[in-house]
């Protein structure tokens, strides 16, 4: 194969979604979506001008990648349907060994976008980061070419390296939405809006692009500022759980920078 | 008085030192900077062509506006050697009350910039929501009117609102700086660079301008993936403390999306 062209897609969640529109937006043909919920299917394969099925045994055979795109709780049941042969297959997968393809094909990889998704907003992969890992050179350098044409920003990151780079992305995306939420919570009991802190936290992302994590925070924890600290979570008392990250967060971050 | 004209500003910290180059750059002039350790005195007040001392007796006492810019832990020790009379004093603090002025002045009230600051990187203050309180309206309208030669986004907010506010504030800012933080530990430890998490860290934050931070989240504890949770937290078990905020925010997430 000189290049990949024609391209089945297997789910259709927020990462599928967002995966097969910037592969068609790159001029690649999404010739299929196979799915578990048949209306899932059709609704992303409207998106793409691509058939689609839930049938695994009705597979379009004629592309040239497969990439399985679902969640991790339901990769194994996917894989125990898929016959592929020697058709180049990928995972998308943070977490997941690239050698658990091995059964299902004899040219396999990964293409890993690390990012966060939505189904809603549709985003360009311009400068997403993909990291790609394969079983052989040419399929690597498959893999590389058609990241190349959606994104420059490749990554030859193995298994093991991946798994550390999904961790450090749950805490730097997932965990940081969730203190975002914490704060709404807090300022939605007390007739806040959430607006207010939008600037802030617009500029704490925009912080970290050029300073050093270390450098970038601040606040009261950062200063061990014990008086803000007790005040905090004396506030916070009628709420334990809110207390109890408050309580941890901030004790790290004084080891942090004091104990260490 | 028609309106603030003349400042001194107590303290040369990272706030201050902010607050006073946008005073400046907003035409209003900066008699002096009064901070316990001189040298930091001078720094700031070379910045705005003000004098300087670290003398609170030889405190210029023809200035419209006192600015008290200092760590909560400072605050009363700066209060008992301050004799302000009827000069119009405020503080800069998100937990400490109004009526702590009280004491140094007929005229006081509260200005308080939501933002992260430092000192090596100074921000303009126009989407900076800034937040008054007074003593009288009288007063309260002298603040805004200052308020909104630098920002376009003065709110009222008294003392228990603002309380609020700081916490949720620590919550949206500090905590995911902590975050990016202990993401960025963690790929150090294994020579990842932390660039590669930039694009999805800048994406993070503006996809909550314009979404609700709960359907902002996404990750294997938003998707309740225990088969991810366990393997992360396995790959986590070298680092106790990393394993023990990731088990308490991804419980919290899981609570509040599954249970409630």
């Amino acid at each position: 194969m000189q290049s990949i062209e024609k391209i089945v897609i297997i789910g259709a969640g927020s990462l599928a979604t967002n995966l097969a529109i910037a592969l068609k937006n790159s001029k690649l043909k999404i010739v299929q979506i196979v799915n578990r919920t048949l209306s899932n299917a059709a609704l992303l394969a409207s998106k793409v001008e691509a058939s689609y099925t839930n049938d695994f045994n009705a597979i379009d055979l004629q592309a040239d990648l497969y990439i399985i795109s679902v969640s991790d709780t339901s990769i194994s049941g996917v894989l125990e349907k898929l016959h592929l042969n020697e058709k180049l297959v990928v995972h998308t997968a943070g977490t997941i060994d690239l050698q658990i393809l091995k059964s299902i094909s004899q040219n396999y990889g990964v293409f890993y976008p690390l990012q966060t998704f939505s189904k809603e907003e549709i985003v360009t992969f311009n400068n997403i980061p993909i990291c790609i890992e394969a079983n052989s050179v040419e399929n690597e350098s498959l893999l590389i070419q058609l990241g190349m044409r959606m994104s420059n920003n490749i990554q030859k990151i193995n298994s093991e390296q991946r798994k550390i780079l999904h961790i450090s992305a749950v805490f730097a995306s997932n965990f940081s939405s969730y203190m975002y939420l914490l704060a709404n919570e807090i300022l939605s009991d007390n007739q806040i809006s959430f607006d207010i802190l939008k600037p802030l936290i617009h500029r704490t992302a925009e912080k970290i692009q050029t300073h050093q994590p270390k450098d970038a925070l601040t606040g009261p924890a950062r200063r061990n500022d014990t008086s803000v600290l007790e005040a905090h979570l004396n506030i916070l008392k009628e709420h334990p759980d809110y207390q109890e990250i408050y309580k941890l967060i901030s004790k790290n971050i004084v080891k942090h920078f004091y104990q260490s």
